[in-house]
């Protein structure tokens, strides 16, 4: 296991996947325009002000191409960097350098892309006793990686997968016919080890949900008022979790109700990828 | 081959792993609350307006949890749907249609979100002679996807990745010493069958570049005036692109000095996610 | 997702490669007796008397090896049989059939071994209010098979790995520095959705664990006595797990001091395979 | 290769697979409890009497979670064990230790169970010119892994799949029409490097088979009387293999009888996994 | 397990390797020239006289490009066939008929070249009691299919690789310090179940690997001279194989000598590729 | 990315698979004739004149089965030696270097095959300005080392499947219906970065293609006379390229013609495998 809960092995095998796709084993321009061997530095550069994350990463990626490539971090994943920050330093075959610039990029843009705007959220929040979590709205193969970027905003992580927690959604409710009976079985034949949250979609069905002693409430797309009511009905019974439609202009008002947790879809599905860059620096010997 | 230039066994492999990642082989959820074997239908809706894409992708999220699923859908990609649009019908297993849900949803709201944006730029030139064309900065392991959803919102597909297109960017050019060297290499040691595209960033590299007859020229971030004047320098001789900064206000205008490329990664790297959501309409039988 | 919440995938995945293991893509008795596409049929027979576990991986090991093999179950998981029983009868090409024998009845065998022992634990207890559940003392790369056939015999799964489900054992607490601190830190930094499960060695230990509030203790190795006294200290508080040394003479007298769960590494771990054979009951043409 | 005749290759894959298996690449617990970095010692250590088999196997399943981990072999593959003896000492990462203990012991009591169940039927013919031999009833995908045992208790490892030796069974006997065509089938048509096997059930059969010169002949299922004839028969024209009903009591008079090879499936199919536990013995640093 | 004894699920993987390394996914050209759907006829036509092999794995390259893809093959592996004949009518969608085009029939050309000059040697000795053998001087990745051209061709195989055959080589020999007791090790400790191989590069080596009998001598690069005196030496006591230098104009000669195997690298290894091409009959509909 | 542009990643997984496909994880031989652990040395030597390719491939496939083999290169790729130089050294775990010879050599001969007669075709041509190219005629998987190889004989490489360039050959054009509309077509659809190359028959043919400017003409099966003509025909608006019953003897006069490029099919399908032996030197100690 790796930095930040990141399965090391698996990081390779997707570290390997991404390289595979952008290079298909060749890069003809590089190729054609340097000799093997010749070695160049580099420098990673913020082109705009971002929370960075996945450092780590995008070493990798320059590592998978050329062992011996020296890759040194001027900072670190977390930090609030300013426009025109050294990110870091990367240093050698200058095949290597160039053809990994992509990969690593993008997934260093992206990554910080989510931090940034997570941190936004949790900042707009933080003297307040509320969590900003993530959702299940992550891009496909990249769940691990999105959430590590949420963590280093400041954001905590919600169940990873359909494996790891059990969430009855209104699509649940409506196929087993009521929510009494969902949170019924859900903690008869559920795993004995988790905790059973359901969603709900206003104070009537949060009400019959409460008479099942749900652990944790979801409150989908309430808005403030029926927050604070319901926040009201449920305080002491079950964790209270809020979902829909939370921008980072509501996030304090509703962490203000009392909320245990927000969860925020937007945080990884439609975060914007920063401006990051790659500068050759020195044309080396070789 | 799939349709739109997909390689179906690429995509039979992107869409276990995908569903991998989300299930980890079990949704504790549905297997507590619904035995095996009970049928439902869903609809899967457009929540707002959007241009479609990915559809067989998530037709193929849900038959690969049950082979017999049925999935009709009732428009196509490229079509733009207005808000509440029934995108299509889906019928099957309970338990596969819940556990197929996010996933299938987290790839067509990015797909449709990059053809919506794609959209929205080809439709701004599309009485002029100019392309609207994609980058390398994708998603890493959904390159695939999203140059497939830039070309269902009206764009065209730059190379797909390093081994299939010569391109000479700035880093490049510094590595080798100046513009004409770098030119002058690619041609005699590149692949005889690629043409020669070369990156510039002020006039001067582009008088210097065309000394040495690259095929494409690639206008690097320059104010409109500049364009204007490297056009000028450049007709005839070679295929105009042009990058950096292009944003749906400025698109027109570049597109009017007559260039007959222009590339945008935000299409790809920063596209809004739209929303879609799919809602169980009959809980069936079983 | 299959039968009995065995992924289809991974199950296809599983079986090619213990035929590869097994065949290594030849069987050079078959191929050198028999001619391609000489038919033969066979009877899979108990040889003793069992609870039947596996069915229906059997039946994915002969039609991975004969596509349009016939697979006729008789009898079905979880049936108790008698010696002698016909559990199927298949039919296909003389070559898949006998390559096939092998890996389908080292399976076949080993999960009726599994759901065999579980059900004389399970007999034991049936008219109390307890489940007996199976552990991590699986074989590797079998858990999936294994938790299935305690299934089979009536048991209850257990956490089924490392991520979806949260176990304080003694080592933790050992490296932790106590009981209560580990409490703390699982609560307040593991994932929100599980419960904080501790495993306790002595009646002290669980004292001090009770004040921090875990949602379910594990009794490891107690004797009678001290479990009786546990359960007095705990009831109301937790949900209580017994394990450590349960035989199936001791279970029901565990089982009667009201503890709600009783998990059992032996069914897994040490579970004697059942015999099941096959015999080729008529030659058939071709 | 590695040790024992273990690919190395492979083995890197199945701890992999293990691994994967169990961690879903996340120990939501040691995630919890312990920060990254912080050190800790451990002892393996024998709780009953055994055979040790698999130190090495251990041994990479903790240095697949922790690269840098020390393990110390306290003893070796094949060393006789007396209750409490301490099998190894373990340092790294306290996290890898305990992510990586239930998998290590897993293997290594599984393991050591077959060798030790297998040097018991060894140590009672070890006087007599006879082999201890292993059969294809193995774990899937265990089956390296477990011949290997079987070497380590002082057995011998017969076929390794249906690919690497002639083995003309009753059922294969049956869909040929007789033990004499199946033979001459084996002989012309098999592999010229293979010897040719073939089982019989009694002494008729074992005449028609040496009529037609088999290289070995598999006595199975026969009471000892029957064996005696047999040998009287057979003795100087083939080897002979005894199989079926087995037991550590009827070993030695098997032996007696003169018999070239004895071949069990229970050592196995149907070992107990021995008693070995991991104990932190040291709270380390960080 | 398929036709010529080639495992069907290895098949699958190696076309689709196939396919992989020459279309990467997409075939630029047909994707610009053709309308995805448009139907065509093809026919696969012997450009020289030859010998064909390979037909099932032609015919699953189209079908594994366009699953309704219609190949009907006019003739069948082994036939002897003369320049012009149609080998194959293929029918389906153009873009996966000319995609599939140049693997199929660089495979079907170079399995047909193996089978026709292995056709050429076993021609010249039919009337003789030997047996043409292949070796392990084969393509690595293509053994599988290279061994069954031979087979095709009327030769037969040596062992599969190094895991399924004893042969005691020179290097062998120097390594153990002598070929008495490399033989006798190997019979000591080789699988019991498998006969022991030795090559001998005199005369003098023989005599004295014949006084530790041997199932097998392998007769490295002798003259016709000293074969003869060998097969005197050796007969009744081993089979014998002739290797080295075996041309078609000396197999004859050397087959009268008497010996029982005459293994040919060079049908593998140097087996010129015949002429076999595809010509689109019909431009279809669609 | 390694030496020669062979992806490092992609070359160790191809190693992997060749020794899968010949050891089986197991080489039964010198299992039973070596201790683990006993160290040998040996040579590499050309047994008869050939031009070098492929030592960086050999020596990872004896560091494959053992990390710390020494294996010291005399010679380099590219080099022309004469029968019985030594071109590497090995040192290393004797049951590796014998497990690991038959794979290594079996690529060395076919890789320096390929280099031998691809340098005797660029030798008859070395002082005209003309290229001799390989094409998609390789062998299914080998293609990138096959490909290499023609490199390191002094040749150029064509492009390297069907998705890095257009090339529309005849059955594009029958399926097209003319050579003018499929050139139409390529352009206007075809990836904007590459170059079109088109197939030609006859003069007339060339004249139509011609009308519609192809970057680069392809004179397939021409005689000399007719190549002539197409020369003067062609010259100025495109590169010639010349494919079809190139021989060795015919090379010379081809590229007096005046075309660009001589693309050639039997180096690559046709190409014999050098003699190329590996013998222990030494025995040595363990």
């Amino acid at each position: 296991m790796d930095k930040g809960g990141i399965d090391d092995r698996w990081l390779a095998w997707f570290v390997d996947c991404a390289l595979d796709e952008d290079t298909g084993g060749r890069d003809v321009t590089t190729e054609a325009l340097f000799p093997e061997g010749k070695m160049a530095k580099a420098h990673i550069l913020a082109k705009e002000d971002l929370v960075l994350a996945g450092l780590s990463v995008a070493e990798r990626v320059f590592k998978a191409l050329d062992r011996r490539a020296g890759f040194h971090g001027r900072v670190k994943d977390g930090d609030s960097l300013r426009k025109g920050t050294v990110i870091a330093e990367v240093e050698g075959d200058v095949r290597a350098l160039l053809a990994a610039e992509r990969v690593s990029l993008n997934l260093l843009q992206r990554l910080s892309g989510i931090a940034t705007i997570t941190k936004a959220f949790v900042d707009r929040v933080k003297d307040l006793p509320v969590k900003i979590v993530d959702t299940r709205k992550t891009t496909p193969l990249l769940r691990r990686l999105e959430k590590y970027a949420v963590r280093v905003g400041g954001g905590y992580s919600h169940r990873f997968g359909l494996y790891d927690g059990i969430l009855i959604k209104e699509n649940h409710i409506r196929a087993c016919g009521g929510v009494g009976e969902a949170i019924r079985r859900a903690r008869e034949r559920g795993p004995f080890g988790m905790k059973v949250e359901v969603e709900v979609e206003c104070l009537e069905e949060l009400e019959e949900a409460l008479r099942h002693r749900p652990d944790i409430v979801l409150l989908d797309n309430m808005d403030l008022e029926t927050i604070r009511k319901a926040v009201e009905m449920v305080r002491g019974k079950a964790l209270i979790e809020v979902s829909g439609g939370v921008t980072i202009e509501r996030v304090r008002e509703i962490a203000q109700t009392g909320v245990d947790l927000i969860s925020i879809g937007s945080i990884t599905h439609s975060a914007r990828a920063v401006d990051i860059s790659m500068e050759i620096i020195d044309e080396g010997r070789g």
